[in-house]
């Protein structure tokens, strides 16, 4: 039976909540009085359709059931996960949670999305809250500041962990936790340098992106640090930038005046700057920029990256009737072209990973690559037969055409989400000796299962397009 | 003539420096006085090598010339730009800057890389610097904060945008300008959260990678902060976040007091972090990321991916002379796999860009799609015929085996940068229509130039493997 999580409060964050679970195949309650929450985060849910699953080379499981209510009792019923994120005032926090903590079973975890509050205070009226600190867009960034008793936030991190994100648990309860702390900084400085006239918000923007942002998205402030020591390493780099925090550079201990000024100089700003797009293309912006350098982030595993490979390791294997289903995958943006659909590149893409899947299932795996063997592709045919675009779901499935000594012939079919063939793939690979880099006998057992899907699909017709080639007449 | 730039001082910027200019066609003379100048900037280029043409889908232009000097005057001879990065003391500052306006080249651009002092500080003894401030990597990271008068900034951005930099404009001199001044605020925060216990280093850097950090490498702070404010805006946002700069959060107005214990602290703590990987490895593992997020951002031509597209539309297109060459360019990192070699999805890659090349070439271009028209791909055939590593060159020449009507037949040859033919393509086209989605005639134009180029080509050979299909005998 799947599970089931209570968002407490719609709105940007709650939406991300819901939207998280939901596509991690959780069903989801939803506690709002806002007539408008259910647009809202609806709004939130498309979003997060069109870039969470595009992450991940597999198929998430399928997505729970999403309603939406306005009685609490009712919304947190048999609930596993009840996430407030209600405004940040402390007397609706105390009331709300106390709320949540009689009505939600007893086994539930009582999260906090608070980003200022330490749980001593969210509990001081007998709640027993923890703090689950998300960061904007919740479908998408790992990050959640954990922040409670032990006992609580273990399990919670479990959990938040299934759901393919990061928790990070705070040891020690602070105001604003770890994250906006640095965050406050940075913002409080950025006013001073828009208030002196000093640089606009785009400059500032720029200052960030073009160069420590990049440093930041894949290694953090200090192992970034670390490295521009050089060899000599972080006591040198200390050695070199520690005495700056002398020097009178920062406006840090002054707060600017908040004033209607300010305010409309920031906004004034910042409409010049980003104006030109509303918040749901700077959205979706965002969010395509968010999956295309987290997806460069897998390679390496760094990060985000990391996070990623370890979440979808954890994705059932796709199960077919006759043929052995190899592919089970949403289509990312950034496999799309300027025709408008995916590109051939990434057809091919798509059956070079049903080959890694056929791989791994006759035994072919990274341990058997580890070891020095291998299969290299030495001949592929492609038929792109339909368009696929972004967000549309693609399933491979693999036919053995041959499968005796070195050779390997396969014929991967590519089907789309409705069922239409998109494509076909043959393709033939020889066995190799990677250290010799010369073609090679497979290992007994893998020439053994080789060789039963050879018998078990020599009696399948043989399918259309193959042995064809490029340009022959149908 | 290559352009000439002087490296003054070499260590990990000044080597930015040289790896950047060098990289892009520049003859470049290093003045150091450490006799393990040479080794040093040698590394850094060497890790320039297999990065900075790893951004691009078009080879950068051939490297210059590389030369090291301890004579002042011979180094800075004929320079076009002249960078300072001696380390950060005024009084040495003042001496190496009068040395290098006096023996450079009076048009030279003289730049300083302080992090900290004003261009009014640097030039209180009468020398003519411009602050040209760059982050590290320096072969990667596009950002440079350009601080001094007016005339010498503008041009100067010139250059820096010519070699694929980013040249921010400080418009107001204050000290450590805009970047490091936000820096200096995550720092200082962070400090304070090791010393007191609340943070190890390594969670720090989590907190900002998980979260915010994936944010900033694509739109900045006051972007990202203005789709948090939702459909209501900027002025929402501020006026929810602007009060809590009131709240006693931050330890910012103090110091945390520089001793042996904070350092020990800090180090021992990114030891226990970082200190599995040397910091060569680790400067890797930055690059790889970086690349592979900056290839990222080309999609969208967010921040960092709208330099290097500016950038490489600025390279020549390669020539041949029977055939177009119609691909010359590096293998980045990121299109290698398990096998230690470029995986099959990229051959195709390489033969589409091929095809994407051609198609401009006969006036099939970005505005003819624009307007509704294109050719999509039908049928490929790959030959994988050798093995292509990382940072090889690849170069693709164009064969056009058929273009009548509808139908544009290629068949296109990779070439290892050794002259090993790596891959043969062959591809068939259709010419389409892209609002009805169905195939459609040429525009005149457009026929007419690729009927010149069939003609061309019929007196060719016949290809080798053209017409084969998978599993052939040969």
């Amino acid at each position: 039976m799947a599970r089931k999580a209570s968002i407490i409060g719609g709105g940007v964050i709650g939406g991300g909540w819901a939207a998280r679970f939901l596509l991690n195949g959780w069903d989801v309650s939803v506690f709002d009085t806002d007539p408008e929450a259910e647009r809202k985060i609806g709004e939130v849910i498309a979003n997060a359709r069109r870039s969470l699953p595009a992450l991940y080379d597999k198929a998430l499981p399928a997505e729970g059931r999403l309603s939406f209510h306005t009685d609490l009792a009712e919304a947190v019923s048999g609930a596993d996960w009840v996430q407030e994120s209600v405004p940040e005032r402390l007397d609706l926090k105390h009331r709300v949670l106390g709320a949540l903590c009689e009505a939600a079973p007893a086994t539930a975890v009582i999260g906090s999305s608070t980003s200022g509050f330490k749980p001593s205070e969210l509990n001081e009226k007998g709640a027993r809250a923890v703090v689950a600190h998300p960061f904007n867009p919740v479908y998408l960034l790992p990050l959640v500041e954990l922040v409670g008793a032990a006992s609580e936030t273990d399990r919670a991190a479990e959990i938040l962990r299934s759901i393919g994100m990061f928790p990070l648990i705070v040891r020690k309860e602070i105001d604003a936790h770890i994250a906006d702390r640095l965050l406050e900084a940075v913002w409080r400085e950025s006013l001073w340098l828009v208030k002196d006239g000093v640089a606009t918000t785009a400059e500032i923007d720029e200052a960030i992106r073009m160069g420590f942002g990049l440093r930041w998205a894949q290694m953090g402030l200090f192992e970034t640090y670390r490295i521009a020591g050089g060899e000599a390493g972080m006591k040198h780099f200390m050695a070199q930038f520690g005495p700056c925090l002398q020097w009178p550079w920062t406006k840090l201990m002054d707060v600017p005046e908040f004033n209607d000024d300010l305010v409309d100089l920031i906004a004034g700003q910042s409409d010049a700057q980003s104006g030109h797009l509303s918040i749901r293309e700077l959205e979706r912006l965002r969010d395509d920029n968010l999956v295309g350098m987290m997806r460069a982030l897998r390679k390496s595993g760094s990060g985000a990256g990391g996070v990623l490979k370890a979440h979808e390791a954890t994705f059932a294997e796709p199960k077919g009737a006759t043929l052995p289903v190899t592919v089970e995958r949403q289509v990312p943006t950034s496999w799309t072209d300027y025709n408008g659909h995916m590109n051939e590149t990434h057809y091919l893409e798509a059956g070079a990973q049903a080959t890694d899947r056929f791989m791994e299932i006759i035994g072919a795996d990274a341990a058997y690559v580890a070891a020095g063997r291998s299969y290299f592709t030495v001949e592929s045919h492609v038929r792109f037969l339909d368009e696929v675009k972004a967000g549309e779901r693609l399933r491979v499935t693999t036919q053995v055409l041959g499968g005796e000594g070195k050779k390997m012939h396969l014929f991967h079919r590519l089907e789309r989400g409705d069922g239409a063939l998109a494509a076909t793939v043959e393709t033939l690979l020889l066995h190799m000796d990677l250290t010799a880099r010369r073609s090679s006998e497979p290992a007994p057992d893998i020439a053994a299962k080789l060789a039963e899907f050879t018998a078990a699909h020599a009696g399948l017709p043989r399918p259309e397009g193959a042995g064809r080639h490029v340009g022959q007449r149908a």
